[in-house]
């Protein structure tokens, strides 16, 4: 039972950080240590002491709703009173996702549109007749799950339509089915990742999805994103585990049935994955599910570059054994990693016997490393395995390592990977506060293209931003390949910090697609990819992809301007 | 280098069969039984005997070709005279597939339509100038690799275009490259199974795709019908293992870029795969390869029913072990196998030891299957693994089968089954010149509904046609379901063999539909399944295919009448 000791979140509307990630029962786990952790980036970046504070909700100047007598009431009637909104909270919550740039402009009143309206239906037949009304108004439709979306995929852009209304699908949230059989399970699409691994927990089930955000999205947002979880080398990607789905369309529901295979044309499961919103509500997924393993191996590696760490990750998964995390990070994100674990670690009132343990440990592991030729710069690799072959799979990492001129780094490296791996997101939280700013971009590359997208992309991001923190971890890893997934950490330009975020972000877009990486391995396309995506597919896909939204929308009124909408 | 063992064949069009399957080098490997075989059938099916020969091709009566004069000089402009052709044997061999229906017609002139020519180019280039022209003059295209389509998917449907013209891509047949970082190779899509296994082996690897069909298909009608391996268990079907893939269509080429995994929309490849030539013509491919596995396990395993065996592929297939093939026959078939081999190896001339050591072998067998309560009816499952841990798989189901009242059945099944898995097509030609017909029919289920589908099939065949033999393997397997291919052999209705046909078909289609399969697992849509697709994916996702459709080729030239087309 291993994933069931996840934490429960409330993900009450009223519980969520409208600035920043989040709910307001849960903070990075190392809050204490924030000041340390300033001085330390402060130090790095040559910077002075900063204050930028969120403004408070009411300090907001939002345009007055457009939905509101007689069409508020024909969506009240849809679903009742109760579930229609269009308060201040609910408006902001609901206005962006929970990107830098989201962020940065909501809680500085730079966002330029914001939903008119929010509603809450319950069943599929609410969707369709929301949907009918919002053709015949013409307003823009925005789907909307947990709103973790990091490419605005769901923000209220109004793209000439006449209001914004947004579909918050949480109350769709029931586990349907379990097939012990077929070890599948259905589950209504606006159910969060806890409650859901909860829910198959208690049949003795995972599905082995976890995402960075697990803990604040659901399951029809991951599918509508062709979301990646962090076991996903093993469980697959959440399109690799999807056996059927519903989907309500203007045009009537959308709904593929669940075979375990077929040669039937297109697969249309593999069309309605990623259409984020932009062709239909996704309602229900059918998922195929795994028995809670009863063993699992994490732990970790150090190779002396990130070339020989990506041999290593390379042979990983072009041998025979199936490891559900390969996460390798470059020279700078180890030493990030390492300075971040000594300010969190240090302990000024740790007992005399605990810090002579640390102490004893640490020399011990700095005469391993220098004996293997480790000393400089270093590059971990977090491995991890789960299942009945899990010991032998690490095993044979271990006898594989010195190959790629590796050496073992003990099981608590995973250990404390897996305890903090959803936490990451809260540090912006403060660091946004302090005149901070951090970002992460990620694409998919083959091997053969990886050491040249990662310097491509480093270049780009020094480039925009000489005085940063730039760093580079590969994620997730195939047969044929990996996903880069870089991290940068800059001083915000509080005159222009739109315009900072824009020429990075374009940089840095341009440097993936001119090398041979996707503009998004999981994080998606949204608005922020777009034109990106436009140039990657190329103009006869992107006729394609246009004709595909005119004949299940025809009116355009799904997530305009995200994806090919 | 287990894969480089295959028999090349010489797919020259001239030694291709026009009116049965295969090349005119090759044949049944057991046709010097074939009088004890068919003695067998008659005996089983209560027939006398009879001869039903095919007609010599000239006595075939086609309409003249519509591709002529300037229509053809406008067509050799492009490729030069040498590769345009509309002689006799060109236009049978290029205006159907191989199903039976497809032969039956074939070698008795009730084929309805003939393609009026064929063109083989050799670049993209040359293809585009050819969709122009056909666009131009009102044609109908089809794209033709190996033509051994069991659906229809090559048939030289008219569609009320004013002629009819094939596009034989057998030219484009080179390997491009093997990048052996990422472990991918890219193809020119007319390369033939064995000649692509042969390039491939050469540089130590194997792409592991083994239709039955191998030896007479292309990589690109692979790709275009969503074809599956006899190893898919372990490969992946085709769909699986594309990497990227280029496709000229009517509105251009449509490229897809390789990336290990991606976010970005819906997945093209996915769309393109299985599209049946309807898209537009799929040119190059570039697919995943292995290095090809240095030990491989097969063998048998016996159990008393067909359900214990399916549960004990499902129990293979929820394990942790990867299996290359799970293939389970249900008692009919089982029965028919033991018949079969048991005529096939009766050898009167064979020396007095060898016979007595199959004798000695075969009653050790009974007395084993006595023992183990399976001397009733009994269902064969033929299991095996490739690769490193290929041992260990395999001692893992063997621990496994008891539980499923299961027993080990030795490794002949397995080196026998290896070598005969392309040649059981062969059989069929001798079939039909005495009156026999033999069709086969599959469909993926999820596992709770194989038993129901199973039993369902058999009903509708029996139904149509109570003298008959009527079987069924599951031949795929996964992990929340698997593929029923159903053999049923009869004799023939020389007074209205094509109703014959169009009633079974017809009734074991609608009986798959209804109990929760799909309309094809790796057969295709083609022509003959069009209908019962159009009922299986429902009006919405059918008016998205015909939108997909539109967009690509608006003016409909491609195979019409195939898919959604």
């Amino acid at each position: 039972m291993l994933y069931t000791e996840l934490k429960q979140i409330n993900t009450k509307r009223e519980n969520l950080r409208w600035n920043a990630w989040g709910s307001l029962d849960s903070d990075f786990f190392y809050a204490d240590k924030i000041g340390s952790l300033l001085t330390y980036v402060r130090h790095r970046l040559h910077l002075a002491e900063a204050i930028t504070p969120s403004l408070r909700i009411t300090d907001l100047r939002l345009p007055e709703t457009r939905i509101k007598g007689a069409n508020l009431s024909a969506l009240q009637k849809i679903v009742g009173k109760n579930r229609v909104k269009n308060d201040l909270r609910e408006r902001v919550l609901h206005s962006a996702g929970k990107s830098y740039f989201d962020v940065l402009r909501i809680r500085s009143n730079l966002l330029k549109s914001y939903t008119d309206a929010v509603i809450y239906p319950e069943t599929e037949n609410e969707i369709a007749k929301i949907l009918k009304l919002a053709a015949q108004r013409d307003w823009a439709v925005i789907p909307f799950g947990g709103g973790s979306s990091v490419v605005g995929g769901v923000e209220a852009k109004a793209a000439g339509k006449k209001a914004v209304l947004t579909i918050d699908i949480t109350r769709m949230n029931r586990l349907i089915n379990v097939n012990s059989v077929n070890q599948t399970a259905t589950f209504e699409a606006g159910i969060y990742g806890p409650d859901l691994e909860t829910a198959l927990g208690k049949h003795g089930y995972t599905l082995g999805h976890f995402p960075q955000s697990f803990e604040y999205s659901t399951l029809g947002g991951w599918v509508a994103a062709r979301s990646a979880g962090q076991q996903s080398n093993r469980y697959g990607k959440i399109e690799d585990v999807i056996a059927a789905l519903r989907m309500v369309t203007p045009r009537g529901l959308f709904e593929t049935t669940h075979f375990p295979a077929g040669a039937t044309g297109p697969d249309l499961n593999q069309v309605i994955c990623g259409s984020e919103g932009t062709l239909g509500i996704i309602t229900s997924v059918t998922v195929k599910i795994h028995p809670l393993p009863q063993e699992r191996h994490y732990c970790g590696f150090l190779f002396p570059s990130f070339k020989a760490g990506l041999d290593f990750i390379r042979h990983a998964n072009q041998t025979e054994f199936t490891f559900s995390t390969l996460r390798l990070s470059d020279e700078e994100e180890t030493n990030q990693l390492q300075s971040f674990s000594r300010i969190i670690n240090h302990k000024p009132d740790a007992s005399l016997i605990a810090r002579s343990r640390k102490f004893v440990k640490s020399s011990v592991e700095n005469i391993l490393l220098q004996a293997n030729g480790l000393a400089g710069p270093k590059c971990i690799v977090v491995a991890g395995s789960d299942g009945e072959h899990s010991r032998s799979a690490i095993a044979a990492l271990k006898k594989a390592a010195p190959q790629f001129k590796g050496m073992f780094a003990g099981t608590s490296v995973g250990k404390n990977w897996l305890k903090g791996r959803f936490n990451m997101p809260f540090l912006r939280n403060y660091l946004l506060e302090y005149g901070l700013g951090v970002d992460t971009m990620e694409t998919a590359v083959p091997y053969d293209k990886c050491i040249e997208v990662h310097r491509a992309v480093l270049e780009a991001m020094e480039k925009q931003m000489p005085n940063s923190l730039r760093m580079c971890h590969a994620s997730h890893s195939y047969h044929d390949g990996a996903c880069l997934y870089f991290t940068i950490m800059f001083p915000i330009d509080s005159h222009a910090p739109v315009d900072q975020w824009l020429r990075l972000k374009n940089a840095v877009s341009d440097a993936i697609l001119a090398h041979g990486g996707n503009i998004s391995h999981h994080h998606g396309v949204g608005a922020d990819h777009r034109e990106h995506f436009k140039r990657q597919v190329g103009p006869v896909a992107w006729e394609t992809l246009t004709a595909l939204k005119k004949s299940l929308d025809p009116r355009g009124s799904l997530n305009p301007s995200k994806l090919m909408a």
